[in-house]
């Protein structure tokens, strides 16, 4: 499948088991670009009553990877090889909001970046959570 | 609260929701070790039918942190600052097992590795599909 | 000592006797954001005619201590304690320049990144080659 | 050229201008693993009087992608996508050796570690001061 725009993005969120058991949503999709969040709930959660660095982690990745698939060769699927995330404030609030770009398409490597802000409750300010990279193989698919 | 053995490790995983829900359970714990594992199940995978990097990522994540909560300074909490995971192969089959460890404890920081192995049906090799490093900040419980 | 302006980088760049061996130049200085450059010579390169990734690093990575010395506590040195860089393309030419900058300061945590260009001959457009994250420790001086 | 054993290795690092600058030299050669070394001089060092990160750091890449070398597919360099670094311990002493070796060799990818020691001076104990871990692309020789 392609992904090329915000329908089929969803399409492509929708065939990820794990992206619709968590609640991950596909918000917004430019060429190389791709918005996605998670409105949060208490299984979300680790011990200390913040966000769990795995639901970020998720989010992140998977968003960073549709950036790349929507500029990977046809026929090809762009797999997370490596990923960093790094966690600069605990996430509290009501919703994940991440934006996820590429730094460098290439034929069989991509890179690419996310910043995952955290939503509170009313007019509340966005607060950044997280700063994401991974490196994406492309690879053909079976 | 303090982690020490395998029943108090248990403990630990029971109050973070997120592993609750995914199903992580605690298998082992030494000091500064700790394995940890998942049973596979179809909301656990990705668009491809492989585990999904962001299941990975937290299950290596908690055993990480738990690995490190181990030999935090009492009344500290162990939390990731930075996550490193790569992926070295397709993760299938019926059951994934996570060793983590202490490579250099410290007052405020706390440097930690882990495996990630699955499990396929009857008597497979277990395959390595994840190698992960993360820096553990230890932070004084609110 | 405390990095305040190009005056005080310069002279925090010429107690580091690395930096000086190689050539890195402190450019510009602002509060938490960095600018150095090296202009390259036959000694820094690897086996394929491009500069070597452990320039790049260097460079990436005192850049990024530099940023978060700008804005740690007083008495206080910013130290690595994990260092990413991802190398997007083969780095040659003149001159690499660095602009390095402080994502989120904390009182022992500081996250930084960087970006490193590539500057060729005459009007050749500048490329990005290496885009670098790293977690410095604020500790204190002994 | 092929590299296969400790010969080859040193022609190897003598084609790298950087490594040669620096100091760096092949201690030992396996398959798919690497011994490295650097004796220590005042140039390595930075503003606290420790080893640079950047001298580290140019010491895990290049035994990293020496290892992954030694398994790459005829007519190609292994070339570092990316490196993550963890500095555990200030590196202080007479001398680095860093052993490098290959997590998992593919066509297209090669995934590998380093661990770093600093040696003192007479019986003095070897300190792990470093982890690294790299993903190296296998690509053609131009």
């Amino acid at each position: 499948m392609k992904v090329t725009d915000l329908d089929t993005l969803r399409a492509f969120f929708a065939r990820a088991p794990f992206l619709v058991d968590l609640g991950i949503e596909a918000v917004a999709a430019e060429p190389g670009r791709v918005t996605a969040a998670l409105t949060l709930a208490p299984r979300h959660l680790q011990h200390t009553g913040q966000v769990h660095a795995g639901v970020m982690a998720t989010l992140a990745d998977h968003a960073m990877g549709s950036a790349a698939q929507m500029q990977a060769p046809e026929g090809h699927w762009a797999l997370t090889a490596e990923l960093k995330t790094s966690l600069l404030r605990p996430a509290v609030g009501r919703r994940l909001v991440c934006v996820a770009w590429v730094l460098k398409a290439g034929r069989t490597l991509s890179f690419t970046e996310a910043e995952l802000h955290a939503e509170g409750e009313g007019g509340a300010p966005r607060v950044l959570v997280m700063k994401a990279s991974a490196t994406m193989a492309l690879v053909r698919q079976a």
